[in-house]
């Protein structure tokens, strides 16, 4: 048996990450109830929404509602923590007047992926979350970066792991707790892990690297694996898959949050997280989606429930 | 970087162990060019068919005419063996005649299992396919087993290892050159992976051994990992992941072939097979099935065709 993390924290971004991608305009309500049983469900940290420009995602317009709601006085008392995605200054403003207290901010470790997505280069974006990161760390927030493509990026192909180790050192210099590298394509199979973690663990330290996979091409949890046997214990997943790119029934986006949750507990490994719980707030939000969620386990569950 | 082994053997089983839990009746033309072209992508083995009584199961009653259409003397030559499951000896008696060179039985390490899929417990099999096999090798034939619930039983559930490896001794023993040992249901973890092989690799070589995973808990490819770190160097699949139980879009059965395939092609693993051509035969036969099949990258290279 090899040697694997005793414990697992697992990052829900299914409210956010998730639902950014979804065409169906989901109610606030549905949003929240949604994001409470994930609560329910044992997460300690869940990104909940983004202060992004309510043109540019539209449905995360409501971001300063669906707070107000899960931190009303009314609610009741929970041990996780909402984060929120941050893109600039005016954001920061509206996550400083939402309550919460932590934030995410976001970058690439390629140009072109930067300037489609955030309209920045990698380099504009570090050096403008710099001034952020600070304002939000005086203000007693904590700060988490992601690196999208970690691994390729869709438009320069392959990224040097050395650029990716740049990007994440920038990020914790300025004051980042923890640092998500993405494989925002999902073409990593498990050597890639292997090679890049070889590279980065010797620069930057394990516990304040997080994973994010997606499972497009179905070696999300090989990858999750092939991570842990390297030390990784912090990995990002979607309840249900959420934020698939539904061309095809099957086709997944991000690591269902089931199905990592299914074998973590199957290896022994604690999560703290209720799998049947995530996949009741699964239930909740597909009958809004107007399509069927990918996780597979999720589907299995779904199963043995309309069994009983 | 850990070790792996430097080629693969990928056993195709999608012919025989994907269709025969589909619906829609297959013509046998299409039978023959979806094998066709899964042969042209490189498989050294290829389960075709099965000489099980026709009444039992409908979709294969054409395994004559699938096998003759495929070794006819017009055919194109072909480096693949072709193989046939085998249940009793009237199915040897036709797979003979058909002039096949390797034949394939079919046992559990769970009673419940064995008596309710092949009729027999697990001792009157192993006591029935003794003689069958000596037939099979005197005619000059070779013999794979199978030994599903290798994990878990759906009636049972857990499996005693030891009991595992009973019946896979018992198969090496009266002939067989290879056992496949069949996560039947899906659950397995890659913990469950390490510690089974850790107990069978002592008792069993490694080489005689090949795994067949289901990903219905989208754990397969991680399972492959595992395996391959213990020396595991054989494993099925069926193309586009068919003969899942398609209760949901993204339920899977069988691992997906071209989800097995990139993956080992990324690590760099020899397969000799065609990622490309495999996902060509998955379309042929996808048009016949009256649903989608599940493959994560079969649907990702469809997506890249489309677009080119």
């Amino acid at each position: 048996m090899r040697a694997f993390p005793p414990r697992v924290r697992v990052v829900e971004v299914g409210p956010r990450d998730g639902l950014q991608n979804e065409a169906a305009a989901i109610p606030t309500e549905v949003k929240v109830a949604f994001i409470r049983k994930l609560a329910e469900a044992g997460f300690r940290e869940i990104e909940a929404t983004s202060f992004v420009h309510p043109q540019r995602i539209p449905q995360l317009a409501d971001a300063e509602a669906v707070l107000a709601e899960l931190m009303s006085p009314g609610s009741p008392p929970l041990t996780t923590t909402f984060t929120a995605l941050v893109p600039n200054e005016r954001g920061l403003d509206r996550a400083l007047a939402s309550g919460i207290e932590r934030i995410a901010v976001f970058t690439a470790a390629s140009d072109t992926f930067a300037l489609k997505n955030i309209g920045m280069d990698v380099r504009a974006s570090l050096d403008a979350f710099t001034p952020l990161v600070r304002r939000a760390l005086d203000a007693g927030l904590t700060v988490r970066g992601y690196v999208s493509t970690s691994f390729e990026c869709p438009y320069e192909g392959p990224v040097a792991v050395e650029r990716v180790c740049e990007v994440a050192e920038a990020l914790l210099a300025m004051g980042a707790d923890e640092v998500s590298l993405g494989d925002t394509i999902g073409v990593a199979a498990p050597s890639d892990v292997y090679t890049r973690l070889e590279h980065l663990l010797p620069r930057l330290p394990a516990a304040n690297l997080a994973l994010h996979f997606h499972d497009t091409s179905g070696t999300a949890l090989a990858n999750v694996l092939a991570a842990m046997e390297m030390g990784i214990s912090t990995f990002d997943s979607s309840a249900g898959g959420l934020g698939g790119c539904p061309y095809a029934p099957g086709a997944a986006g991000n690591l269902a949050t089931e199905d990592l949750i299914y074998m973590l507990d199957r290896m022994e490994i604690e999560t703290g997280v209720s799998l049947e719980t995530v996949a009741a707030a699964s239930a909740l939000i597909e009958g809004h989606l107007g399509r069927a969620i990918p996780g597979k386990q999720y589907h299995r569950i779904l199963a043995a429930l309309q069994r009983a």
